[in-house]
């Protein structure tokens, strides 16, 4: 055996609320989920433990998307630097972050060549070309893509990575209200596919003027939450409007004749990070636990003794009736039964069989599933309906945990002290807050120089809430904000 | 309409055998396959109509990889200096190649980062980390992938852009007896993906000498035709030996204790390249012709009068049943019958149900199929089972018509004049040859002055076949071989 693989044996040491960010290295090197030893710093080597539940990752977000009418593109990996500078909040927003080719061969090219850190400014330019009349609108495209960011913060496997996993949607409409409507549908994906089906809680903020995507009007996202009471950013949703649209000459000619420029938006739900958040939601002290259907595996066999022919023939008739509906293995190695039940527990798989020659006497059958963690005995014949049974209640399962601690970290906090307060204990503070509406707002100043914390946004349907008086400086306040750490 | 749009009303024009390039060209822009107007040379954006077969394509060759026990990884795009160079044959091939990343935001970077030609350097530095011991062989991986390259020689979409979408599956064996297992296997998959799915007709060849992989012992290479007469390399698998084993010192111990270089192979399936070869396979005058398994959309229903509310609600009752078990829309565009015909014709849907009043009337639908290019009245509740009917025999068929067209194309020739005339005719020549072994044979530069063609190579399965005189020098032949003109 590999070395790796002895280690992996061990099984995960630290504790997930005690010491997350060891829990979460543990994790991704004992479950094999990325290699960090590549020789570039801040790329990793994704392995298959990773890479196939990412994969049903991306068939859920893109079969919803096209569902919705997106339709998929690949764009190249390179955008020159023309492109990337024509806006110049964009450009002064990414510039920091580009990687540069400048040589081809032997040759110095004539115009360099960004790494897309994202791909607004190569569809734009198509959108010039494609789009000509009201009748081509909505114009809804995504593509699947790697993109690149020279990140100057720490990096960490996963959630900041130079090199990440992501979609990225980009619509244009031919009206704002069209594009606020693309905005919430955006939300509404995200709800569907990173709630229901990844079992992620998270919260849709509009983030404050001084936190927006660069180039862009307004900018949503959504933060879930990780145990250290940081929160992590998933999908985004941004207003791009009409600044780009007047940088890429991007116009229709209205049903009134007219030439008009388009309103433009942007989602981008980014699945290796999304990755991240799956791992840290539904992982516990034993290691990963996936959604039912996310997981590379959804029945692991594990027989009690890999020599024995009759559990091994057994094993084998289990795995020809279970996989007709669900994906299914069976451990046939030479590890004792309890580092295989460990090993299973720890990669997260939803349901293990163990089959013994007890219970095979006695014509049952064993369940380990991994959303209660909770074994049963069940008679042999009812095995497929009970998989069937557990398959229909698992993400559910997950996602009831999950919402509840999730809503348990919302702390209310009415001055600065309670906000310090519910920081220190990991929770994320709501609060009134005075405004949000343009950058250099003193009391926000506070928050990330006394508390190193930062405010995350408004919700939409808090926006009309009749609210008191700031937190911070006791004026008028014309917010209700949330405030935590973030990475 | 945009202009796009009314261009692709007008349907193709040229000839497929008369004017096979124009007739590529007008085929990827009115099928809208890809737009070229992408501001960087040999980069181009690939539109939903081929993004959509080239996912099915994925699909297809990526569940066959994992059910012969390849695991998929993702791993970094890019590949620093040092690893490149470290095999000296393998780096003089792609230097010429290479775009180079020398800047990320306004730093120079330490060492020149490559955007992958090819990651056997890559997957290799991992494999020294993650193979010790024979039981970790054989190691079987894969990536689905983009990959780069500074082509020097003209680009022409999906044949040979500077960036394409392939799989790259990387292995290692204990002995070269296993590695060469597994360059059959490889051979294999192609077949059964390749040949039977895609219904593309191949000779895999093992190149000359002079004509391997930058660092591979031997090279096998699956090479499709044109009607043009030029072969096109389609799949190539390769016993990269131990060359690169010891550059990256991949070792591991062996049953009898001793530590023990590995033998290495890969295989590239590169899928942009591989769809080039669907529409060029199958296509006709009118344009595109899709295999049932991997068409975009396999049934287009097309109401004669899209504002009959009879007929609308007719097709989407239609839609219901159909998409039960296939994929399927309705086109309710506002164009005229006959228009709509020719366009999804030229689009290369496998089945249209044409819906008209009074078929309707009498309980008929009109089905055109677009593999025999014939239409067929059944009664309307056949309609489903007619489709399944077809569905079986759709993707045979085109089989049929390409192999048969593949193997009309092979000329035996007996000297140079009949390789000459061969090749004129745009067959490929099958003569004798004296020898591939080496670099620098006298009669392999013949062809390639005299006839601007090339020597793909020599076939397996005619390894041991006693042959007669060279073609060329009229010495003793040692290999019967194929002559073609490439790109």
């Amino acid at each position: 055996m590999s070395k790796k693989s002895k280690k992996s044996e061990e099984g995960i040491t630290a504790k997930k609320e005690g010491n997350f960010s060891e829990w979460f290295t543990q994790v991704i090197q004992k479950c094999e989920l990325a290699d960090l030893r590549y020789n570039v710093k801040g790329f990793l080597v994704f392995q298959p433990w990773s890479v196939l539940c990412m994969e049903k990752m991306y068939k859920f977000m893109e079969e919803t998307l096209q569902r919705k009418g997106h339709k998929p593109y690949w764009f190249p990996t390179i955008v020159p630097e023309s492109n990337l500078t024509k806006e110049s909040a964009h450009i002064k927003g990414f510039t920091p972050e580009v990687f540069w080719i400048t040589h081809a061969g032997k040759n110095k090219i004539d115009e360099r060549l960004a790494l897309r850190p994202t791909s607004e400014t190569a569809f734009y330019q198509m959108f010039n070309l494609w789009i000509r009349s009201y009748k081509d609108l909505p114009f809804k495209t995504y593509q699947r893509a790697n993109i690149f960011r020279y990140e100057t913060k720490a990096t960490r496997p996963f959630l900041r990575s130079r090199e990440f996993h992501w979609i990225e949607s980009h619509c244009a409409h031919a009206t704002e209200d069209d594009a606020f409507k693309q905005v919430l549908e955006d939300m509404e994906t995200t709800k569907e596919v990173i709630h229901e089906i990844f079992g992620i809680p998270f919260m849709f903020f509009e983030r404050p003027s001084w936190d927006k995507f660069p180039g862009a009007e307004r900018t949503f996202a959504a933060d879930a939450l990780n145990p250290d009471g940081r929160f992590i950013q998933q999908p985004s949703t941004h207003m791009i409007s009409q600044k780009f649209s007047k940088a890429f000459d991007v116009k229709f000619k209205d049903k009134d004749g007219k030439e008009k420029f388009a309103f433009l938006t942007c989602y981008g739900p980014a699945i290796s990070r999304i990755f991240a958040s799956v791992i840290i939601t539904h992982g516990d002290d034993k290691g990963l636990k996936f959604p039912w259907e996310i997981s590379p595996i959804q029945v692991m066999i594990v027989p009690i003794d890999s020599e024995n022919e009759k559990l091994r023939k057994k094993a084998e008739n289990l795995k020809k009736e279970i996989q007709k509906s669900f994906s299914v293995d069976i451990d046939f190695s030479d590890k004792r039964p309890g580092e295989k039940f460990n090993y299973w527990e720890m990669k997260g798989v939803p349901i293990r069989i163990d089959l013994g020659l007890k219970d095979l006497e006695k014509k049952k059958i064993t369940i380990f599933r991994r959303d209660l963690n909770k074994k049963e005995t069940i008679p042999e014949k009812d095995v497929v309906n009970e998989i069937e049974k557990i398959s229909k209640q698992f993400t559910k399962n997950l996602v009831i945990q999950a919402d509840k601690i999730f809503k348990n970290r919302i702390k209310e906090a009415k001055n600065l002290s309670e906000i310090k307060t519910a920081i220190k204990e990991g929770a994320i503070a709501k609060c009134n807050f005075c405004s949000v509406d343009k950058p250099g707002i003193p009391c926000a100043e506070i928050i990330e120089k006394e508390i190193n914390a930062e405010v995350r946004g408004t919700r939409l349907d808090e926006k009309s809430k009749p609210v008191g008086k700031c937190a911070i400086c006791g004026k008028r306040a014309n917010h209700v904000v949330y405030i935590a750490k973030s990475y």
